[in-house]
């Protein structure tokens, strides 16, 4: 049986019940539109704890004006479907006035890892989502929290705040859930045309590309990301909004790789912005 | 007995043992050189909670350059007699390397209710304050966690964070301890004079007269705050940083009074920046 709160009250009083008989609590936060990606989560989280809440929220302090707040795919619905066969209890489903006081005035903001890549053009981005995830990460008390790696970076500031202020969860990386042709799973790809479908393929042919030449020992940063620009600017629908190559650990930018490394982009295929990545040396 | 620990994972194991045992948990956050007003904090702390843990630790991130960070006064062994006397089991008592990361870098604020007061002279005060708090509320897990009401602003600032973060913390609010001829009880008493010592009383005359207006009806922030102040003007040794009247709840600044307000001060005497308050209406 799936328990739906609306409100963190609601959500905070079924936790309590969970804690006052010593079970471990899981968190998958998610803005909803579930996908294979958002079920490996639940079904790991399923696995490794005794109860799983899953968050579905569409965060709106996370957007800038002009992004796609208002028009990012709901489907609460099929959403619970999801959330009660991949075997969650809990689902928190709260409207934005649920979760956000009219005078909620706290940030929770982490700084120099969030200034490259997404951060560049989302310099907002990044406060939104650690206040959100430390609220769910409170009203939930996890144990261990999921995060997709396709989110890399979020991942790295995740990890970052949850050490840097001491928290009582562990965050859980989770591989990135793929289409069978290579396209990451997003529930923003539900904006693709027919034609911008085929076009975002260029994404990951593009990480493919890099993991190949750093497998057979390419070291340099500039050749590695030209390779992959290269591949991704031969596609007339896709506009480069950043191929970056950052250490994994603290999000700085590297020309010779000597550690674990993230390669991450963001492309626009037409007007839709997406995201892919891999990780190498970790 | 009292146990020291002066790292996060040392104290973080003697609260999973009480946590384990259902035992409820109080914190009372301090910068140590404890007097009879954290003492008051301790004991309430003891009253109303299982175990207590009691932090000292001068806080380097909410001080600014040129503040008092490396004068601030330590006695760390006076300290352990006043918390083991007060009931207190656990005293936390860590370098600052041992509760930041060299390459921390995550912030807790909180916006708008530290504009004014202090926030207006010390603008990264309340950033450090929270942040230590919000890491020592997580280490801890506290149930319940105590503020002398002498720091109102930190109070009221403290009291936003947890709710905007959903927090399962209650935060508890204990009245200013003076001396007997008034001075509100400060480590930074320490600092004075024998002639400041005398010269510091224009802070609780101001209080003193100040409520006494404000009892006879007098509603009028600039009539209140032009008494206290002129008073305070007539000690050649003290200087005005403000004299202010703002909302309780959200720290504004209020002209007529029609609802719970702070009137709070901050005077520096000689070289010792002493602040004082009072709550009407509440």
């Amino acid at each position: 049986m799936l328990t739906v709160a609306t409100t963190p009250e609601q959500a905070k009083q079924v936790i309590s019940e969970w804690k006052a008989q010593g079970l471990t609590v899981g968190l998958v936060p998610t803005m909803g539109y579930l996908h294979e990606g958002h079920e490996s989560l639940i079904k790991r989280a399923v696995a490794e704890n005794d109860r799983v809440m899953v968050s579905v929220f569409v965060n709106p302090i996370q957007f800038a004006p002009g992004e796609d707040l208002e028009t990012y795919p709901r489907d609460f619905e099929a959403d619970k479907r999801l959330i009660e066969g991949a075997g969650a209890t809990l689902v928190f489903h709260p409207e934005p006035a649920d979760l956000y006081f009219p005078d909620a005035c706290t940030y929770v903001n982490v700084e120099g890892i969030t200034a490259e890549l997404c951060g560049k053009t989302r310099p907002t981005h990044f406060r939104g989502v650690c206040t959100v995830v430390n609220k769910l990460m409170n009203i939930s008390q996890a144990d261990r929290a999921y995060f997709g790696q396709k989110d890399a970076q979020q991942l790295a500031v995740i990890r970052r705040m949850v050490r840097d202020l001491n928290m009582n969860v562990q965050v859980v990386g989770c591989p990135i859930v793929r289409e069978e042709d290579g396209l990451a799973k997003s529930s923003r790809n539900t904006y693709l045309s027919a034609e911008e479908r085929t076009a975002a393929l260029v994404l990951s042919r593009a990480v493919a590309e890099g993991q190949r030449l750093m497998e057979a020992g390419e070291r340099s940063a500039a050749t590695v990301l030209g390779a992959m620009k290269q591949l991704i600017e031969a596609e007339p629908l896709a506009r480069i909004d950043y191929v970056e190559m950052v250490s994994w650990d603290d999000i700085k930018p590297v020309e010779t790789v000597d550690g674990p490394v993230l390669v991450a982009m963001a492309v626009y295929i037409g007007k839709t912005r997406l995201i892919d990545n891999f990780i190498f040396g970790e």
